[in-house]
């Protein structure tokens, strides 16, 4: 049992028009989209905003992505992206992501590894990674 | 018949997979993509390239876009976005954007007016219009 | 005062981290692809779901888009499209949107000219324009 | 050493300022949508075009998908797609793509698994996975 909190945020999405492919279902880089996003709400739940990294220069760069995909998402679906902390390291740390249907299915599950970091002056100048703040780590840490 | 050289740049795209929707016909807002990449193209053959906007804090933002969609592109089409000069007014110009397949075909056609700006200190800070610089104007000027 | 109601679907939606360009603002085709979006939920009010659309082999092809970008829009602004019918023509009609922030900023407004068609054959086959179904006609009509 | 022949297709492409995000560098679902189109390109090759797929009802839907991002591409990048078999089995198999820019830097290396199926009765209908023809097998298979 991983000792994070296993769900802190549940972000909303819905397959639309656009986010399908010739095939009639969801075009898979979809689920990298709504992963990113579900990530970004994670942490404005921990009092991360999008406002706060921009105003202090954070960033959450990638290191890897992966994604199963287990059952075709169609045009309409409404659908939720659960997200938890899978670990902490120094710099880098890792978000697990599973993509429920309203009616509980499970359509996809992935993970992506990100690295906290802040730009040396400024978006579009260099990152530096740096240690995760302790205000986020016992944010996400489950509670006894 | 304008002021303005017809064609300056050609920018060559396809259709893939993922720009298409369950019709299996390009999804819509890829030709507003498509029209951006092109006045992209259109400003580096004119002297500044991208890392120069980013240089030299420089941007173009959007007032307005339009897109006559007059034949469906499928899946695999080559096609190219040729581009000209509408208008230049004093911080605002005009982009004419046409779409054609390989063989030909008009596809679609559209317009993008845009402002020449700066951003007051880096991406991501306010930007402030500006008067295009004589350069760019003679670049686009028909030679007589 | 147009015969038709003014809002009948609103869209709601959020600007997204990799809804954005480098100016750190949205990249416009995501205008396009609320608008396009927020047709999709309109219509779905109106009795036409996406499965019906499906079930029936309905589409409804795009003629034309505009939009103007009033002010722009930020990572993490929550943002609704207000929906309403511009103009029924025979096969033809107007959808006209508007972008409000939550704070009721206006960011944008655009339209898109649409036909109503199906499929000869199922998806991926030929469409042919056909007289929109009175019941729609119907829904959308203000009422004296 | 794989019994494949390690490049058989190269898939250009250039990162666009709406492929970039507010830190100035690519989307990472970017990379994703890359790998998709470098796999269309890459059975084109091999003799079946998309018009191929749709004709024949064939598909060649995801289970999965990852990707390792090495070092940050920017707008105006040119890049290139190098993809090869990985494995093939009975209906599933594998294709590795790295991702180079024009200068021989390696900007990132993943992986698709797909099922190699068919449509039991045309785009939008249930797909049934199927024996990957000999043909495919043997165009990709390494030349002694």
């Amino acid at each position: 049992m991983s000792e994070f909190r296993s769900i802190v945020a549940a972000f909303p999405c819905q397959v639309h028009w656009g986010d399908c492919d010739p095939a009639g279902i969801i075009f898979y880089p979809t689920y990298f989209r709504w992963m990113d996003s579900a990530t970004w709400a994670f942490f404005e739940a921990a009092g991360y905003p999008a406002k706060r990294f921009r105003a202090e220069h954070l960033a959450m760069p990638l290191v890897a992505a992966d994604c199963q995909f287990k059952f075709p998402a169609e045009q309409g679906d409404r659908c939720e992206v659960r997200s938890r902390i899978g670990r902490f390291g120094g710099a880098s740390f890792v978000v697990l992501h599973e993509v429920l249907r309203a009616d509980g299915k499970v359509l996809a599950s992935g993970s992506e590894t990100r690295v906290w970091g802040r730009f040396t002056a400024g978006p579009g100048t260099p990152m530096k990674g740096e240690a995760i703040p302790d205000s986020i780590k016992t944010h996400f840490r489950r509670k006894a």
